[in-house]
């Protein structure tokens, strides 16, 4: 199977090598705008070679769109318009505003909205790895709006990536991301600027910092040209969960000012319970 | 050298393991006053033999004091008056409020204050390992207050952990750990409140949760009988960076509220810069 990638990013890149790898694709065709992208793509073998998005479309079976959520916005309807036979996915974060672009197009049964639970804090295609997307959840969107036949290829296609798929509405799906893991780079972005802004000594940083700094902050060196578009388009519900969780972290304030220890254990042992959700993954 | 472990914790276990395992400890005392951790420790050959407190003293070269702060504020005092040749360290998270109880105290010297910049969410001796320690930072705090022969048997221990001595003042330590490892406990303690809190669907954080979301949310599993009584000695510090989190935080939401895209872009690129920092580590 011909395969376009759109977008030549840590995911794209990621896809691109472990499809080719294992047979899936016979031919990877790259698409970027980013120049860099697509010569380090080429370099490290990543896709056999490149072209403009219109050729890439016409030339392939499928097309992986992974570029930021903007971008798949903008780019989606326009690859809709050009297809015929071919299944179109793409791997953004957000997926009610792309699902709202594409409603009532007369091509959408050819897409599949997907959202790979998998992702590290750096990008570019010299980040991508053979080791991606193992074990983790693929979450497709409104499945009923897409083609049996598309459905089928993209489900094959992530059940061969290691990945189990999930099902659920694009709106759903949106508000479980906001939890699960938008608030997670929020906290770890603020928590760099608090340490950055008060902790002027740099070397006392470089020094101290433990195993456990560097893994709540580890997202915070991720990329504000693919998080800025996800806070946008997912805006209220982000909205929703920074607002709890800057009420859960007053009430550990007002614990501490208060001395009241009690309380402040009870919401240490109640924050706990993660454990039990989380090793249900091992 | 005997050496007397009082807490048969994640450190004291770990430290147990490596001492003997390198054959720097000829016997191990183990102390706790968990039977569930000295049986385990047993078990496990951490230990040699289990004895109360006062006799593992008297039959100890190195007295490794590995207990939870409160814990350890009550008992310097008290083993100091015991000892005779005796080094003493411990390995707290916090060392005003210590070094403050043994101020004066006629074997003040024998006394070596360290923090050993190193840890897990786990707890117990079960968690302890001979990976530990290895190239992390461990702190030494107001070194001229002790013993020169003292202070160098400690240096000598940590650098056989495959650890890097560094000095400093002990009120500076708990500046400096407020924002380097206290902050990151409470974020990642909130975070879990968060979600659990709203995220009612467990079965949604279970299967969506990515490795950013186990990675912020991981300290969330530590043990509150530990982080307390670390919360509570490092009081005034620990809401000062709390309060510059929760402005940081502020300022996250105000931009995606208001839709000001360019400064929510900006606040991440700033954050971003925590790279440098951390990427001098490796």
């Amino acid at each position: 199977m011909k395969i376009a990638v759109v977008g030549l990013g840590l995911i794209g890149g990621s896809m691109a090598m472990v499809l080719k790898h294992r047979g899936f694709a016979s031919k990877v065709i790259g698409v970027d705008n980013q120049q860099t992208h697509t010569q380090k793509a080429l370099e490290l073998g990543i896709v056999d070679e490149v072209a403009d998005l219109d050729s890439a479309i016409a030339s392939s079976d499928l097309v992986i769109l992974s570029a930021p959520v903007s971008v798949c916005e903008k780019l989606l309807p326009h690859i809709l318009d050009l297809v015929t036979h071919q299944v179109v996915l793409d791997t953004g974060s957000t997926k009610t505003s792309l699902l709202e672009a594409v409603k009532g197009h007369a091509n959408r049964g050819r897409y599949i909205a997907t959202h790979p639970m998998w992702g590290t804090e750096f990008s570019g295609p010299e980040a991508a790895t053979l080791d991606a997307f193992d074990g983790r959840a693929n979450v497709i969107c409104d499945a009923g709006e897409s083609d049996k036949d598309a459905l089928e290829t993209v489900e094959r296609l992530y059940k061969l990536l290691g990945m189990y798929n999930v099902y659920m509405g694009g709106k759903d799906h949106d508000v479980h991301v906001a939890y699960v893991s938008h608030i997670s780079h929020i906290t770890s972005f603020a928590l760099a600027n608090t340490v950055l802004e008060k902790e002027k000594e740099e070397n006392a940083i470089f020094e101290l910092a433990s195993a456990g700094f560097e893994s709540t902050v580890r997202l915070a060196k991720s990329s504000p040209a693919m998080w800025m578009p996800i806070f946008k388009q997912n805006k209220e519900n982000v909205l929703d969960v920074l607002n709890e969780h800057i009420t859960q972290l007053r009430k550990f304030k007002s614990c501490i000012e208060k001395e009241n220890w009690a309380y402040l254990t009870e919401l240490m042992e109640h924050a706990n319970k993660i454990k039990d959700v989380l090793d249900r993954k091992q």
